[in-house]
């Protein structure tokens, strides 16, 4: 029995989503190289290589670590942390290791410290800007190829770039728009760079583009990590349908309160995470969906998170909802941001019943 | 050395603040309940006995059992759930258990469920809007007592109420205006009640008031808890200084960007939680203090957290902190809201360089 806050995670639909980037990617002669941030769970990661993926990506060395386990060629899509060069050094031994640079310091900083081999991408910043060389700046990402080409410790395996601007996006049009300029820029300087590096690749990320676009022109790898499991945010972004989320946290009701319409449930901010959306200028922490047999169905209308507290969640619910609702009942919330929910709960628990688990560090 | 967010404890200022609310509740002849849901740490915890403090308060029953290892009277501040029943029976027989109830349906569920005693309190909403029973409604309230008194396994100990609404307050005056209000609706609840229950008590919660308020005529016990860190949500709402902030979150600098007057910092939502402040109309996820010896000094000004990703937080930097900061550099950041960096943390380093570990379930 369900007793606390638990996440569910609906194996159908989150293999179905798997299989639908795969597909994509083959459509598109794209390489798939997802990023494993968002379940952060070897069994789960076992579901992609049934697909036939091989290479992964990840957001923190210790992340690597933990999927070394069973993954031989994974990168660290983060700049690289130089403070962390013993733990750099120990999975270079045994994997193909691929780490981002973005500065010159970086790049002398692993040739003089690394003890084995390693590649490295240079991070751009598609419009992005949280990390990334201007794709506008050539001298000086010359200058870096340069420095990475004069490492005989160091491959130099192209660019990288992730178009986290179209989580600004509320439509599948703007979202085309972002990735058509982001792509581009991307692709240019790979272009520009290939007489002198002929194997280098660009790689693309961004779970909203590689959803819904269909232009990858220039582009050989993509790594979009949230689809795996989807959300509320990725619907509002435009990126899904609510139907296609694959997880939802199990919450037993614990105060009904008929004066306000809302009930309080068992689940606050350190199971679904403070990520908030706002819609029709209020904002909201999860949307309430349908219980079905040891699942759940279509969103209830009328019925979401307001405000969560350290482990309170307070539910605005519909006229109906709280005519049936009991204390003790479960409801099944729909997060806003997966990756954050999921990074809290540290399991899942399949509809099949089995307890899944995750990187625990 | 420190390679990757690492949260920080100075144990003197945290100390320090435990020591002056152990004598502020000395002072009024309050009894100091603490919450430990702050610091969930066993060891943090050793701090307060040592001050005298022998009941604690908690949110949650599995925080319950780790610290019964070492508490024999704890409080569980949050509606009782009832589908822990089980958990709550095996406590029950090992310590001294005080639950809240705010429902007839769960006193009776109790009632036929527990195989031990326990105390329940009455959970009254004191203007937060969150769980508890509307203090004017007697009615209901009285229903309840007595279905509490019917009972041989329950000990109906008092009226419980959690001011929360302070944490919208801006200054020690607006604090000192809610507190007032709540107060007197606990108190008067607790009044009416106490001919007929002569030794019931009331109880009442909240950080900021407890730390700047200082009239608790016909309160018996406080149970504040962020007091023992603090944090810049704290110093927001006007119940503490900057100064005051027990943890701070080490951070190594990853990325730099002269143009944009911003460095990245390994250190996103996954460590300090997207719990954020609007200051100047922007919102922000943490400040940066000047790094002292193993530990920090007074906030740096114009250095602040903009932006948070899962593992990246983009800092605004003033132009001297951005002409000194290198990369591979360590940061200090003192978090928004510190139960929240605490419990997604998992553990403290102090300042003296021990490793104090935390309820982890």
């Amino acid at each position: 029995m369900i007793t606390k806050p638990t996440l569910i995670l609906d194996q159908q639909k989150c293999r179905a989503n798997i299989r639908k980037m795969v597909l994509k990617a083959e459509m598109h002669g794209l390489k798939l190289r997802p990023h494993f941030k968002t379940h952060q769970s070897l069994a789960v990661g076992r579901w992609f290589k049934e697909e036939g993926i091989q290479g992964i990506t990840v957001s923190s060395l210790g992340m690597a670590q933990y999927f070394s386990e069973e993954w031989s060629d994974i990168t660290v899509a983060f700049p690289v942390n130089i403070r962390e060069i013993n733990t750099i050094n120990t999975l270079a031994k045994r994997i193909n290791l691929n780490l981002l640079v973005e500065s010159l310091e970086s790049i002398r900083f692993l040739d003089k410290h690394l003890t084995g081999n390693i590649s490295v991408f240079i991070k751009l910043n598609l419009g992005n800007d949280r990390t990334g060389l201007d794709p506008k700046n050539l001298d000086l990402i010359e200058k870096l190829t340069e420095t990475i080409d004069a490492s005989s410790k160091l491959k130099f395996s192209g660019f990288l770039g992730h178009a986290g601007q179209t989580y600004k996006c509320r439509s599948e049009k703007e979202i085309k728009e972002v990735h058509s300029l982001a792509k581009a820029a991307l692709v240019d300087v790979t272009e520009a760079l290939r007489s002198r590096f002929p194997d280098i690749i660009s790689s693309y990320g961004d779970t909203p583009s590689c959803s819904v676009c269909d232009d990858f022109e220039g582009v050989d790898e993509i790594r979009p990590g949230n689809f795996v499991f989807y959300d509320l945010m990725q619907v509002q972004i435009g990126a899904c349908e609510s139907n296609d989320i694959a997880v939802a946290l199990a919450c037993p009701v614990v105060s009904i309160h008929h004066d306000r319409k809302e009930v309080v449930i068992y689940g606050g901010g350190i199971h679904l995470s403070k990520d908030r959306l706002t819609e029709n200028g209020a904002d909201l922490f999860g949307k309430l969906a349908e219980p079905i047999g040891s699942g759940w169905g279509d969103l209830i209308p009328g019925c979401h998170i307001k405000s969560l507290s350290q482990e309170h969640g307070v539910v605005s619910v519909s006229t109906k909802m709280l005519k049936d609702l009991k204390v003790g009942e479960l409801v099944y919330v729909l997060p806003v941001h997966s990756c954050m929910t999921a990074n809290l709960m540290k399991a899942y628990l399949t509809d099949g019943g089995d307890i899944i688990t995750m990187f625990n560090p």
